[in-house]
């Protein structure tokens, strides 16, 4: 009773890491992988990971059915192509920000003019760990910016425990590696100019902000940083709740929203070289790992989130909320544990 | 029908990776996992990615019987131990350079005395793709050297036609990552000194060279460099063989070697950005990139030669000669795929 | 008329860039360079770059008469070795965290029990760009630390304007290389755990705070991140005045400060690849790059500064420090410009 | 009595390192820094390191006269541009290959057809360490490839002292930084392509080794592969002479020929982290080091080389040459050690 999925944009990274947890998943069988560029050329040409497989990239003007279509265009295709998608399709997840946002209104603030309006409402954000029970059955799944993701997982347990209420002072400081910006990329992406950054390339306005806006209803002061990686983001939260917090408040509010969580990992201190949240930790899987400090001298809670960007950020996530969506197990395919050591993710 | 697996050393990096592969195996169940130095931490205490799992370290002296029992220790431990090891588990499968060569000259050659050289005959190489038939039932095993590893299965389908037959000059040109020093290290392997160098490490006499010695009978002409890389060993090997070949005769030698190899892929020119054979391709994984090039102006062979030196030139090379011991699916518990894309491996 | 110099711990990576600068120095002539593990060793064999100086490590505990010296001791040191220090020199520059703060309460407070308080108040603090007039004529100076050293030239425009006042919030994120953390290092600076990190490891509780609280009278939530760089530090400032200020204002604020500074360059914006303060900009220079965006939708200002650590942060501040003090050209041993392109730094 | 140099291509790469060697050079004065792209622009807007350079980029087509042109055109530029460039200019230094080999015919071979071959014999091959008498007045020099150098220094003792006459068995083993690609490049030169490689990418044929065959009248086994540095090109030669040598004859050849030059360094053994050529090591500057050791198992004769591609393999080569041409000091503006400790160069 394996459903058949295919993906749109199968040659851009995202995509490709949709072919590998598809080809391994116990409950999908891959049915096409469409690349306009690379029609009829094997997908290894491309993703030198995936050489094992026989299957060739096919031209996406021609889908077939499918019970599952996991777009991975770039923003602005998804909702052009909505209706050639439903039609091929009863579930579409969609990686891009096309469906992200609740409203028109938010859209056009942080993006341009939505040519489908009215899906904004009925599309579910794929996050499991806030929107699970939205998931089964949805047919329109948004799975979240990266940036968002690893953000809203490390402010979540504050909102849901009450600690922050949406009036209170957040900074969030990102760091995240080059894979962010796509195959390709302009001259700021080459290698020798790429190469060892700290570069603030959002200071001010990331789009990515509004989806933790559009979540938590809160003002956030967001600044994002292009650091050396290839995978991996990292968010590291400040913020000043209204009333004081102990260390102890901070672990219960953590493990109440986390513990039965089977991708999120409490990382908080304890001994060895690995403390705190590490994108090097998770590269390659779905996990997140969060944790905190408590910062007496200034009433400060600094939170920090790690992900990778392809993964939970972004591939790993579209097919946790496929899986919820579906009634499978949630972490099938998503079993791989990551690797140590490991070089720059 | 699952069979129990300690693994002794398992705080370094290859006995992390023993676990992980382990902990995912179809087959094996983990019984041990000792550490002297960690006994009764957590095993994420020291691998992160380990973090899900419950088990901690144990005492290395306080062995229970299993099935298998794999030793992830320095050079020399097993030796001595051996006999403690073979108490306990049917099969031993030793990580370290103390069973590779079959004679005790051959070990005084390389390294020093030996304490039971009367185990060098009785142990098998590990290397599945030369040595699969002598390892069904085979109670002591030795996984080989990284380096040697990738060499091997380069220079292999050359000798196995009849192109090289061991008299001819062969060059081999190794760079290779710094999980090969093991976790620690000093002065040299800290990040400052370590990053970004091309470093000639072992100009001549590099212990691996003799199992190439061992497996072909040929003379090497081996040197290896340090590059910037955590995870991977590449082997350049420049031969010139007594009579002309064409490429078509290299395609033809290469495909009788591995087109029946579940782990070696061969990857000679093509299209796209991974024409050739690249660690990165398979950090990771169980897999190894193999191909070639002629040069028509001096007589030269090239063959390149990629694996990840953690997994098929080490833990994971250990996981499939066992699961060939066993009789299971060779690729049991191996079957991750890679990333694309990925940083430094 | 040159003025001889020594530097006393001349073997680790500060003291290696001090024998740099002073080889180079029109003015400075290097006397001695003490290293006690390296005694008679020459300097090329611990700082590959040096090979071509003759001179040898000296036994740092005969030192000779100099105009000047430069402690690179590890902190503690100093205070202990300061009178065999000022009896050889009629100026000591000191690199350690000895001599940085103004007060014994303040030293007990970030750090331990000072043997020699009484110096805290005599000690002139280095940076020019802050302290130039106190600096001619003085005998004993205390470089800053880096993290210190990169906020403060962010901050500093914003207090001298009004901007800020001292009781806002002000949020410090910074992000360092693996240089900081000395030559050697245990487990968690060995490459391969290392590499490629975005590691939170000062969430909380900062040393170098202590150098920004002093020089501004402010409160400051401050949090340090390893990446994966060897040299640099950059600091991201996220401010929130009282009252409403306009990008205009910012300018005028920043250049007031630093338009005829010779070492530090206003990046705020404009095309091209490298349109804010990045740390690979001034790899190997005594340069420091600031520049900041004000964010409307939440009344912050973000302020980026970038240095190398082990210049601008440590040695090169030394050297421009002692320019000042003996009335030389403040950019005297310092035009190195950086490199362009240039990898990790 | 400066003289005027003007660099056309200067928003290249080796165009900016010409840039920033000829601001700090004694003798020369920046007359134009040409861009065809960039006109009118800051230096500063491309090469971030020239931020204080006041002169923008000027009309590659609008050249005034001045004493040298040096050209950082990509190849087949010079050879159609050669006249106007010697109108304005007496003395030319190429950094192309377009002057590089001496005959029409060699350069059919490896490149294709040449506009201007008269010239080819005129021209002058820059490398001073083995051209020095033939630059003195010198009008058109021509600046070598950068793995060529790194060859041609590491082949040149053993040639100059007998103990290879041409016919020997020469492999040349090559690893390179991105920046040898120029600025831009293609996918494969993205950054989540490009990290951490090691990539052959010139397996056999590549055309630098026109340029070793053309210096020695040797046959010669060369490959490339890049790794994960940006700028630094590393040399590995596996040579096998007809007579037995020993250590003592090959540190009388090596001294020979470099004990009285100033850019080059032996590095061969020692004690430290550092005790062969790196590229690490000479990062920034026009130091080439060179290093061999002796293999007596196989009568080989290994010799490392390592450079910055950009400066002794390129445009500090070029200031080097010019230098001996117009009788300067030959270190004249190139008198940069070199960082350590420093990331990837």
């Amino acid at each position: 009773m394996t459903k058949t999925a295919s993906v749109v944009g199968a040659s851009g990274f995202t995509g490709g890491e949709l072919l590998r947890l598809i080809d391994s998943h116990p409950e999908f069988e891959l049915e096409a992988a469409t690349s306009r560029e690379y029609t009829n050329k094997t997908l290894g040409s491309v993703h030198p990971n995936l050489r094992g497989i026989e299957q060739r990239f096919s031209d996406p003007t021609e889908l077939a059915s499918v019970d599952v279509l996991f777009a991975a265009t770039p923003h602005g295709v998804s909702m052009e192509q909505i209706d050639a998608f439903r039609e091929v399709a009863d579930t579409v997840v969609d990686l891009s920000a096309d469906f992200r946002l609740d409203s028109e209104d938010q859209y056009e603030e942080w993006y341009d003019g939505h040519s489908r309006p009215e899906l904004l409402d009925e599309s579910v954000y794929a996050l499991p760990e806030r929107h699970r029970d939205e998931l089964p059955g949805a047919s329109l799944i948004a799975a979240g910016g990266c940036n968002a993701t690893a953000t809203v997982l490390g402010l979540g347990p504050l909102f849901d425990a009450g600690i922050l209420e949406g009036d209170e002072q957040i900074v969030v400081d990102v760091k995240v590696g080059s894979s962010e910006g796509g195959a390709g990329g302009g001259d700021a992406s080459s290698h020798p100019e790429r190469s060892g950054v700290v570069r603030p390339y959002a200071p001010t306005g990331h789009r990515h902000e509004a989806e933790i806006v559009q979540e938590f209803g809160c003002s956030v002061a967001f600044t994002a940083h292009a650091v050396d990686m290839v995978r991996g983001a990292s968010a590291t939260c400040h913020v000043f709740p209204d009333e004081p917090v102990s260390t102890g408040d901070l672990w219960s509010a953590f493990r109440e929203s986390y513990d039965d969580e089977p991708f999120v990992r409490l990382v908080a201190g304890g001994s060895g070289v690995y403390r705190y949240p590490e994108p090097k930790a998770v590269a390659g899987t779905n996990h997140a790992e969060v944790g905190f400090e408590l910062d007496p001298s200034n009433k400060r809670i600094v939170v920090f989130s790690a992900i990778d960007n392809m993964m939970k950020g972004s591939a790993g996530q579209a097919i946790q909320a496929a899986n919820v969506a579906f009634g499978y197990d949630e972490t099938a395919g998503l079993d791989f544990q990551g690797l140590h050591p490991v070089g720059t993710p």
